[in-house]
């Protein structure tokens, strides 16, 4: 039996928080994230996201991943090692200072201030490429889109995901009573050229 | 500019339904889709829940697709061939009568009475493979459930997704006032040996 | 200062699950319930919902509420003993078997079978008079909205109500994680004349 | 047949956007809106969120409502005249500018501002009194729960109420495609003495 990365991420070691599986679901749906993307994300945290991301872009993809806590580092580069996901690379640095990678189909931003990684992401994504950021605080959105407007990223939408889960057994047949009801607001930005395709 | 799957969506031929990028997100998300499955897929409809997996499987992985109607066959041959999708093969069959695939990882089902492929998804899914269903009624869910208990596939969770979008724009930030309020419900069971991985 | 339901509903000794404050809020919205209105309300349990309508229908209405359990009767007698609900009427009988009040505005029915009241329902309610039935499971749902259609009363909605709340402070503003996922699906029923108004 | 709220409010005639059941409902639930109260309600509008209050608080109650913009004060005005509510007094008058009411039970405005009508409603509000506003922006919950920190009123609790509503009719059994994803966040405070009761 194949390895699995929901049963990966059930055993891999938690940094902070995780980005869920179903944030990263809504990801997937809206950016259309594929088999041999180059993506940057940050911060890595216990890689969590790194390791979805890593599961679809498969070897002919790369993830490069910034986390500038050591601490975190460590917890993600045993991760990566563990679970054997060779197309990661981990950089111990912080993503406000710079982007080395260029013509990018993806950044994931999961830190507190997204919008100061926006002057290195126009530069670094492949026109169509995507921004996201994952945003708990409904403020950060707010901040983040009003600094969106001074770049060449435009806004695709901001959205929050629900996933809501049903116990289902004969004449029981109801929503399960605790919903978690929220995690955060993804933003979704896009760096298009002359005409949008 | 390379092709982005969600491109493509808008511009193939429409055919019946289709499975929106939220509910295709919850299935990665929820099976852990990834680089280099082999998936089946019943009924193809206009190919739009193919195509999505296909971009993410890539060229390692394969989707076959199901299709018994010749009106939709066609539109999704057609959708296959204008988008370059090489990973993706077409039967003109009836799902109903078996699953000649094996060691799939992944069956998705969009039909009117899912519970009628459990028998052949049962043999053609690998050890931990995912079966998925796709239900517009919770009457369907209701029955697939009940169904599920005569197989060898256990049942890991009934869903619903909601995708809710914020307009954002200075002092403007709210919630959308149209919400997409019921697309369908996802089942999703699964094939495990001894222990569960 | 003045009793309060809320505060009184906090001191209130409980009995079996209780109509939460978002159901009822949601049963007032739905049928207009107001001032002076004639009530039936059935099972009574802690006698929470009778209650809260009690609380809005004042002295010119008036809630009569059946109760079959013993131990159940006795704490909502308790209940409105204690906080003063003049305008409430137990009944420790099987609505099931009739409902001897007539002309009413409103039943409401919290039961594991609300389909057997209907044709007690049916006599009791005045013209444009609600019914109204708190159903946790879908599938008590089903059945009474095909148990509705034998009867004179025209089924108006079947809803689900969900209250989000919000943590607000300063640069914290986001959804609290936690969200009651589910209490019960409301249905509404009417009886309506010759023109329904 | 006596009249119905539900009713009166197909008929009425609108001014600017109404307030809708769902949050009527949850003020009822939030606030133990009952028999008797008395409430300063602002602006008026067209008169629906007075009229719904008016229909629950009754004879023994009374709403006082105010409107600075002359259109919508005669809008308001005939609909209370038409469906005879003896229980609502209107002022056209600017409430940023002071309420004469005293020992109020609630407040609820429907203002661009509803931080400006905070030291008014400290002195207005009986001990233990709500005080609601309906924020269609996120942004006005942030500033008014920052201004309410300077007040005597502590914050209660900041809701948003969605109501689903679900097709049932044999085997289709499903939500409804169409939701409405927002009208506004309805902020609850309460003014309290030494004591919460």
């Amino acid at each position: 039996m194949k390895a699995n990365i929901l049963n990966i991420l059930k055993k891999a070691r938690r940094g902070p928080a995780v980005v869920l599986a179903k944030d990263f679901g809504a990801i997937v749906a809206n950016t259309g994230l594929g088999n041999g993307w180059k993506v940057v994300d940050a911060g890595t945290g216990g890689g969590w996201l790194a390791m979805q991301i890593a599961n679809v872009v498969g070897s002919e993809g790369v993830v490069t991943t910034y986390e500038i806590r050591p601490e975190f580092a460590k917890i993600a580069k045993e991760n990566f090692k563990n679970f054997g996901f060779e197309n990661i690379r981990l950089k111990q640095k912080d993503v406000y200072k710079g982007i080395s990678e260029k013509k990018l189909d993806l950044i994931t931003i999961d830190l507190q201030e997204p919008g100061k990684t926006l002057k290195h992401a126009e530069k670094s994504l492949a026109e169509g490429g995507f921004f996201v950021a994952y945003c708990p605080q409904i403020t950060q959105v707010i901040q983040l889109v009003k600094d969106l407007k001074k770049t060449k990223l435009h806004l695709v939408k901001v959205t929050e995901t629900t996933e809501r889960t049903w116990l289902i057994d004969g004449r029981l047949a109801r929503p399960e009573h605790h919903l978690l009801g929220h995690t955060a607001f993804l933003v979704f930005a896009r760096k298009s050229g002359a005409a949008q395709i």
